[in-house]
């Protein structure tokens, strides 16, 4: 019954890493939210597109996964970070539910805790950078310390340029440490974002994913985008970039986020670890624990 | 694209939540590694019928999720014990990955740390129980401190004993919490371990997965039973039972698995939360919030 994976042509016709990357001179106001750039195709192609990949990427996270088991110290973060609505928990659940949990890292970054706030803003979140053989996933990030914290007042000015040094000095860390840093923003129009925050306002069985400080977040929608802009600008490394993917499909920011993985791991190339141990010696071994020498 | 999901009459001809319930005077010894109990089909079958129930477990676990957004303190923690290759890992994948991992908190406890041995051994078995909301999950768990300690003789009879009296008790705290606790053993055969080990040996891409160590607990099969025996009889208890899977057949066992969770969370029956604030309040307030008004 299990139904023959037949892979169809792909439809992408140009690789969203260098179409999506924010590169210098990148103007955040330019990003058409309802653009599929790179992608020849619509809703269908790009459901069946993401379906096809998905056993390609459950691959490679697997290796990736037993890579880290002979010593290799790969690992994938992707930080996800959007205005409200824009489709992070989508992507967690149909891009990066689709690898073995056993192999993700996820975490959704609330609103600092007391504990949390006693120590510097990178301390929690250095807690949950991706051990060697894990995709980490961040919902949310350290850069909401600058957005938020930008947009809200909540720090001073000094303050937020000494949290900027701060992260880009952290993810060259990262990367020193052979954690390849995807960073996303997904951007969608506020237009889209109405229409989304509506439909959660309509049906009963979406209430509980609305906050009324959603619209009070909304409202700053200008200021927000101001503070993108120069969180894209100022913190899209070589080693650690940028991509803006427009949001307004929600199909299209999925299978371009799962190519964007796709293209981490392949530019990893991880490979099946070789045995620390005498192969033939464990199957005589093993051969010698017969059911018998077990019971016995 | 989209595959239209049809679903075909279940093949469960009784529930395997009563049919796999560790009750008094259950015996480890009689049970069949290669029986299907309660399940009408085949291989086929099974993984028609996993595939079938992926989106019923999937919506429910939401359903979990969003009630405790309104408060409801549910949640569900499945642990899964067994000898090594016995499909714990296949359960993570194929029944537990079908679900949102946003709503998953999976832990595989491995030999403890330094750290981990300085406190109590349910130190670091609290700090891993589901929040409310979430289906945890435990590879591995506190019986480990039971089984293999008492195996290898790694502590007193005494302190066994302790630890027995503090897992009742730590469990039935849980199940006050209102945490459903449902307890997993799959059960392989001997010699099915011996060919899934073998498998290990003669595929390279395989090599990652296998110990050295995996032969000497395998040579330790007859006592790890009785420890099992021991456990299962005495921790099995209304609130928290044991359910012994036979999983020689990795689909019968992921589909049984599958099921017990289903039925975890049909107990619960959790509901959409009640809105916190008044629906059409916001629903002006978001009207009032223009794209006009955003980018004013």
């Amino acid at each position: 019954m299990s139904p023959k994976k037949i892979r169809p042509a792909s439809a992408w016709r140009a690789d969203p890493s260098a179409l999506l990357r924010v590169e210098q001179g990148f103007v955040l106001a330019d990003v058409d939210p309802d653009a599929p750039p790179g992608f020849d195709g619509g809703k269908a192609e790009g459901k069946a597109e993401l379906l096809a990949d998905a056993q390609l990427l459950s691959d490679k996270q697997e290796r990736l996964f037993a890579a880290s088991k002979g010593g290799a110290p790969d690992a994938v973060l992707l930080v996800l970070q959007a205005m409200d609505t824009a489709g992070k928990g989508g992507i967690v659940r149909h891009v990066v539910g689709a690898v073995d949990p056993q192999g993700v890292a996820l975490t959704a970054f609330k609103a600092p805790t007391e504990e949390e706030l006693s120590h510097d803003f990178l301390w929690r979140i250095e807690r949950r950078v991706p051990d060697p053989g894990f995709i980490g996933v961040f919902d949310r990030s350290h850069y909401e310390d600058v957005l938020i914290g930008q947009v809200r007042h909540l720090a001073e000015e000094a303050e937020i340029e000494r949290r900027f040094d701060a992260i880009l000095d952290f993810e060259s860390r990262l990367v020193d440490r052979s954690i390849r840093v995807v960073k996303v923003m997904l951007q969608i129009s506020p237009d889209e974002q109405k229409r989304r925050l509506a439909e959660r306002l309509d049906r009963p069985d979406k209430h509980w994913k609305f906050n009324t400080g959603d619209i009070d977040e909304r409202q700053l929608w200008p200021d927000y985008q101001a503070a993108y802009q120069d969180v894209l600008e100022r913190t899209s490394t070589e080693a650690a970039p940028w991509f803006v993917v427009p949001a307004n499909h929600k199909w299209y920011a999925r299978v371009a986020v799962q190519r964007l993985l796709l293209n981490a791991l392949t530019a990893i190339d991880p490979q099946w670890p070789t045995a620390d141990f005498d192969v033939e010696e464990q199957k005589a071994r093993l051969e010698a624990s017969s059911v018998e020498a077990v019971r016995a």
